[in-house]
Order: structure tokens, then C-alpha cells, then sequence
């Protein structure tokens, strides 16, 4: 018996299900969970099942995409380990929350490496026996320093993604484009509130009542790419920005976190800069 | 063309999806909205589909059911409004939440008369134009009050849902069976702690640092019936089980309106004394 | 006995609490409940006692300003009822949500008058025998409505505070002015996102995974008035813009009346457009 | 310049505010923060301030016992780092959490040891540098378990805390009482509900639609002790219970880690099995 993930992304047209049903049932397959949703306004068919079979899954895919809509994508995805990067600068909680998860087996990922611009967090690192790789900043300019990084990352194949746990510096559409729709980052704001540097002074000088943190992949433009997940704490008058900065990790943290799962799962469709979540 | 909910109970087998496209497709249902939900631990298939099309109600009913597994459950609903009556006491946070709603149209129901034990929120209600009986439990035992509030109901036909809006009399056996998985109460804790009478202070005895609410579906155990909703609210060493009162009459009334809104659209099967909601 | 609310806004500097500590203690009034804040990046003060004793208002009031640095504001406040004006466009939620805590008798408020640019709510309003006068905006410059509701409000004396409970138009600098501090406004988002016409369709446009609504002082800057409260509700990829606002409804109502609730009580202090809330 | 932070708790009485604020003023001390309760029911009143100046700790202390009613508690705490000891069982997600802020030096903490019944988490802890105990309860009788683990931890001086990261035995009164109100546990469900063994399990029983976790110092009825704080999360029909369990975890690990930084603070106080928090 062989488990698959099937990821159908379809133009909507009247009895989509019924073709995919037939096909799976066809094959005795056993439906172990299920979800759709039909964007009426994109006209937009999307679906992940989880079958349990004795069928080959190029022969699945073959079969599915005859009966789909032209332009459709379907994916058959074997649930096995993805392959994920970290890129890191100073702070250690949403990279260590990924550690403790990692050494615990509850991420379906290999660590290939966690790249940073400062040597600071190799020592948490090297304990969980993942690669550190320092590309240091200084002295470059933003192009040459990302040529460095994108260097280093080269070294590595079949990258799933790569994940911002508080990596501090803009990528440029170089960089993003090498790994489009990949780049999962944390921002530390309720997006879109908040973009740019330092949204917890913003919060502070604006004198919000709520703090929070938004995961969402990486495209050409600053902190808009497709939200995967949002999460906001209460706070009050009592809060200097330090102060929601501390306490805002928790939410960074756990928020990157979930979303990194999801990504791991392959619960996510991206589409018209937003994002399906089953 | 006509809009359907199409509400399946059944126990589940393979090729149930696929069957249940077929009459659809066959029939060129353009489907609005569809979820389904396996309980695997009880072999359990649930279905809610939102269905658009020239089908009349009658044959599609029997041929879902000609297809469905014996002892199946297949109800076709148009979406009219349904019958409601209100219970209440004292206390008007509940009420006025329905009440204001039920004003704007926001309400797919015909609330037929709001019946309390006290006539201290005829006022209100009568200002909404919705009849108020009192029938007051003063010198009556507990089965005579109820029976005489039974005869009151009794003038109703074709009463969908009895919605507990801060009742706070225990009801018996025989008029929850009268009206079964018809009875949806409000209680203010977050279940399963603090059943019972004054949950707000056995909260501020235990010390508790969240209150909560809770909606349900009344059985014939006090305060264990299925739920349907749960919302709760921080507090700290400062409230009082006074001040957890009144702060809790926001929660009360919100997961209350969310409870009979999930029920006046269909949202809600109830199995092994739990609820599935889509 | 009497009761006050007494509310200091001062220069910080030490000695503050001691000073004012002595007073009462000369008096040997019995302090109900005290809340204090520094903020250190002001220099400033703020402090609301409830106290409880024999002494005169306007001495008490005389004794602390002669203790307080120069430039410090002294209010004692005894706990009356506060007069309110509403103003409403189209929608009842909030409305109807201060209505039914009036007629509870939770407010400690009275309504002077609800006041919109259409008849719409006023079966609502005429419900709970409100004054209810609408003022269209029809052929009207915005200038020439807005002199037409400040005509209208001018017949009203000591109004606290005005409630723009879902009052669509944008209030001119002239308006603002005339009813500095006191103007208190629900916008339908987690500001500073979303500002201006239709956060839900830009929420829905910007594909967000939460909602949410910004009780906030209204200042000459569109929604960027001192914040008072803010609260928000998870959403996912099958809202619509439609189904966003019919759900936040339930968030702008409630965070609406904690505002004005806060306000009622006298808890909320405003400093460099943001608020210290007690 | 010293900082300290005063621990007061005391009889309530008229002027008690005065009479501490004049010993501050006397000695010009600088009043960086400051928070009061006076629990009207059990007339008692409480007060933590964070002073900053030249007085001596014990002078201050002698004085401020000087003036308080007798059978007051005066503490004047250097915020020095306290020692702690973990205990856990098999599972890694408290543990780790709090591991990585202790790394990353946001706990005023030494983790003196962790000690657990398995060797399991040797590995994880070891990495830290941290020593770690195991007392096998195999073959052994509760009490002697405990004795041995009473001894391992007897050879560590000024235990200020033991904190239950998921340490999955009950202890004994034997336990509680040679570490009374020193020892934090967190329970994986929203306390009063789901008592004892397996809360996951009986929350999916109950069918709700949250699930949650609580700190609370132990006592010696299981479950029982004061509430420092409270988290949930929602859930839906989806969720069996391992799925409760498995994200149950990210609320367990941020509420202890939570109280664990209040209590590192000197932020809690208990009386009557309850506690007030600052």
C-alpha cells in the first residue's frame, strides 16, 4: 500500500470532483482526508487528498490530467522529508523553536544547513550538528554579499525551502526569484501594518493595542508576499517597544513555526498573491 | 433553479464521494459549497453540500438514498427560515443579541415568542413586536412549572429550535425529550468545568485566570450535552465573580448568536454526543 | 459618604505618589482602587483613584494641584451619568449593541439623541424612545452637512462624548475641533492597517488570515487617532469580502462598547496621540 | 546605585500607601515601577515596587515591618538570578523552550539540573551543559522513587523553583511540602476541567472546541494548586486527540515558560490558593 498526497491546482468547471472521485475510485483508493475550495472569483478549483492505494502515481497523475482542465497542475507527492535551509542574523527564538521541533522528529524536514550573516547563533547550532555558514555583510554591498549567500546555498540540491527565521536583510528580486514561491519569512507585525524596519517601534510610536507576527512567502516586494499565517497578542500602555519586542518572539516563533508545518505538509496553493490553507 | 443543502449522515464506505458526484453531476448541479468530514474511530461520513440546480428535491433525496449505505441520513433543505423560540429570565445580553439581529434580517428564523419565568423583559421584547409569555414558576414544583410551559410551547407548530438565552432553570427529562437536539443553551464556563449553578463563582473561587462560555445542545445531562461552540476571555486577581459576570456577558451572547447561526444554516450533525460543524 | 474618581495627569517627578498619598491620608479617605503609570520617554504621570470619605470635591482638588507640578490637570470626577450622542449610518450592529446595554441599565449614560444622514435606523432607535434625527447628506457639500449636524447637536448641552457607532462619512477638522477628545470611533480594522474606505475589501484583496476592529479617538488624521481598543478574529481563504464583514461585525460591536464603557468610567487618559487606559 | 524589588503583603488598612510611600520619599528613592491589589474580600493588600537609590536592603526592610500591620511580609529582593531545577518525562517541547531562552540569556535563572524518570531527553540536555539525573522509577515503589529523587535533588543548595516541564507523575505530600510554593507544573488543559491523567484524551471524549494548558504551583490535591496562568486554543470535530495533543504542545510551552518569567520576576503572590499577579 502506498500513501499519497494528490495537489490538484484546476481551472473550476462543473464536475471536477465527480472526474477525480471516478479516477480514485477506480483504483480502490482509500481517501484518508479531503479538502477543496472553488475560488468563484478566480474561477479556481483547488483540492489535497491523502489516498491509500496500490497505484502507481505516475500512472495517478497521467489519469487525472486527462480528465483536468488544460493548465492544470497535479502533483502526486509521497509524504518524505523535505529539504529545508534556515537563514538566520541575531536572534535565536524562532531558530531554536525549529531546533527543538527538528531533534524532537516532529518536523518532516532534513536541515541541510542554517546560513547567517553573523557567526553569533553558530554555537546553538553546531549542538543540534546542522552546517553553520557565516556569509558576513560587512564590508559588501548588498549584490556581492547575496552572490556570497547564493554561493553557499548552491552547494546544496533539491532545496524545498528556505526559511527567514529573523534573517534581518531585504532579499533582492535576484535572490527570490532563484527561489521563487520557497522563501517562507516571519515579520514581526500584523501585516499589512507595520512593513519595513522595525515594525515594534511603529507599533510603539503609533500606540497600537495589539502586537503580532505574520508568516507569508517571499516575493519582489517588501513584507506583501502570500500570508500562510497570522497571530497578535494583547498588550497596553505599560509597553515600551523592547517590551513588545520580548514578548512578541513567543508569537514570531510559534507562528513561523505553524507555518513551516504547513509548508512541510504540502497544505499550501498560492495563487493571486494569496494563499489556500487546508 | 432551485438552491439545496444537501445534509448526509452515513456510515462510511469506499466510493461514497464518488457515488454522491455522480447524482450530482448527472443531474449538472452546480455545487455552491461542499464538506465532508470522516469520523474515522466511529466509521462515520458526514456531508453538508450547497447544491444549485433544475433537480427536484423528492428524487434527489431518493436517489442519494439509493445509493447511500443502509440507515443512512440524507435530508434536502431549501433554505427557508426557521422557527425559533426564545427562553430567558432576567438577563438581557442574550435576548438583545438575537433581538437586534433578528431586526437587521441578519437572521434566516421567525422567532415565535421569547417564554419566561419572569415578565421583567417584556418590555424589551415587546418592543420587537414578538409575543412574551410569562409563566411563572412562584408556588409551582419543578414539573408542573414545566408542564405548564410545555402547554405554552404546545401552541406552536413546527418549532426547529429552542435557543436557551440565558434560562436559568434546569430543565427535566420529559420536556428535553419533547424537544431533542432541538434545545440549544448557553453556558457561562468554559465546559466541561464549572457545571452547574453560578459558574462565574466557582470560577472566582478556583482562582481561574479565564472565563468562557459555552454552547451546546441540551441532554439529559446537566450541562453535558454536545457542543457546539466555546469562546473564552483573560482576567486576572482583579475581578470578582461580579465583574467576571459582566465581563463574561460579551462571550455569552457572541458564542450563542454563533451557535443558532451554524444551526439556522445546517451547519451542525451531532453524533455520539459531539457535533460536527462545516 | 461620598465617592470620586480622582484623575491626575502630571509631570512626573518623585515624591508624586507620596505627596498625593498624604492628602488622602489627611482626609483619611478610603481609596477604593488605584491604578498609577510613569511613562518614562514623557516625564509624564497619570493616575485615577477611586476614593471614598468625607471631603469636598473642590478642596480635594485644590489640596492636590497645590502638591502637583505646574501644568498638571486635576479632575474629581463623581461617578454621574455621562451624555452621549450617537451617530449611525446604515448598519445596527453597534448601534443596537449600546441599545440593549442602555436598556439594561449597564451604560452609565444617557442618550441624548442618535443622529444620522439616513432614516434607515430610526424604527430601531424610536424603539427604545431615543430622539432619532437624521440629516441627509443628499445635494449637501460635505461643509454644508456637516454645519447641518452640528446645528443639530448644538441644541444639546454637556454632551461627554460623541459615539460614531458605524458612521460612514469622514468628519471634517471644523467637526473634530468642535468636539475635541470626545469623539470616539469604531473602524473596521486592526489599525494602522486597512485605513480609509472598505478595510474588508482590502483585507480581502491583501489576503489576510485575521480581521479585526480599532476603537480610537478621533483626531484630523483618518484613523489615526489615539487607539483605545483593538481586537481581531481569524479568517481563512474562504471569506469573502462579504463574509469578512458580516463576521467583524460581531468584533466592532464589542470592541466598541469596551471603549466607550472605558470612557463612561473615566479610565482612559490621552498623551501624545496614544492612551493610558486604566 | 541599587535596585531592589519590594514584596509587600500585608493587612489591608487605611493609609498603608502612605506610610510606604513616605519611607521611599525619606530615602529619594526612584520608583521605576509599581503595582498595588487590595483584595477587599480577605483584606488584604499587596504591592510589588521595583526602587532604584542608596538606602541599604535591610534598613528598608526594617522600616517598612515598622509600619505594616503585623504578620506582614516584607521582601527586598536583588534581582539576582535564581536556581532552578527542571523535571521532565519523555516529551521535549517545554524543556527545549525553555533551554533556548536560557541559551539566548533571557531567564535571570541557573538551571541547575533537570531530572527526569527516563534518560530519553539526556541527549537534548546535554548539549546545554547542563547536568542531567536520571532516577529510574522502574522496580520502585512511588514513595521510593521519590525518595531517591528527593536525595539526587537534595544535594543542590537554594532551590528557588522545580519546574514541571511535562513531568508526567504525580508527586507526593511528601514532595509538595519539602518544596511548598516552589514547584510549577503545567497541566495540558484549561484547569478545572480534564483533572488528572490524560486530558487530551478526555477533551476529545467531551467533544469540546478548545483545548488549552495551565501553570500552577502544586499542592497536594492533584490539580488543585493556584493558577498562574491560562491559554487555549481552538479546535474543530477534526482534531483526534493525538491532534489535540501534538498542538496542545505549543500552548503548554509558552504558558510555563510564561509563568516561569513571572516567577523569576518576584511578579506572583499567593494567598488563599490564589494568586495576584504583577
Amino acid at each position: 500500500m502506498k500513501q499519497y498526497r494528490v495537489l490538484i491546482d484546476a481551472k473550476d468547471e462543473k464536475g471536477l470532483v465527480y472526474k477525480i472521485a471516478s479516477i480514485f475510485y477506480k483504483h480502490e483508493l482509500n481517501i484518508m482526508s479531503n479538502n477543496e475550495f472553488v475560488d468563484k472569483d478566480n474561477d479556481k478549483f483547488f483540492m489535497r487528498s491523502v489516498v491509500e492505494g496500490m497505484v502507481d502515481a505516475d500512472q495517478l497523475e497521467a489519469e487525472l490530467e486527462a480528465v483536468l482542465p488544460e493548465d492544470s497542475s497535479v502533483e502526486i507527492v509521497k509524504a518524505v522529508k523535505k529539504n529545508i535551509i534556515l537563514m538566520v542574523t541575531k536572534e535565536s527564538h524562532a531558530l531554536g523553536d525549529i531546533l527543538i521541533r527538528y531533534e524532537a522528529g516532529e518536523l518532516d524536514a532534513n536541515i541541510l544547513a542554517v546560513v547567517s550573516n553573523y557567526d553569533l547563533l553558530e554555537p546553538l547550532v553546531s549542538k543540534f550538528n546542522i552546517p553553520y555558514i557565516t556569509v558576513s555583510h560587512e564590508g559588501l554591498e548588498r549584490e556581492a554579499h547575496e552572490e556570497a549567500i547564493l554561493k553557499a546555498l548552491g552547494q546544496f540540491k533539491d532545496v524545498d525551502y528556505i526559511v527567514l527565521a529573523k534573517y534581518m536583510r531585504i532579499l533582492t528580486p535576484r535572490f527570490v526569484e532563484a527561489y521563487e514561491d520557497k522563501i517562507i519569512n516571519i515579520h514581526h507585525s500584523f501585516l499589512p501594518a507595520f512593513i519595513g524596519a522595525n515594525p515594534y517601534k511603529q507599533a510603539f510610536e503609533r500606540g497600537v493595542k495589539i502586537i503580532g507576527a505574520t508568516a507569508h512567502f517571499v516575493n519582489n516586494n517588501l513584507d506583501e508576499g502570500p500570508i500562510i499565517a497570522q497571530e497578535i497578542k494583547h498588550i497596553d500602555h505599560a509597553y515600551g517597544w523592547r517590551d513588545m519586542q520580548r514578548s512578541g518572539r513567543d508569537v514570531e516563533k510559534i507562528v513561523l513555526s505553524r507555518a513551516l508545518k504547513l509548508a512541510l505538509e504540502d497544505r499550501i496553493f498560492v495563487h493571486a498573491n494569496k494563499t489556500v490553507i487546508f
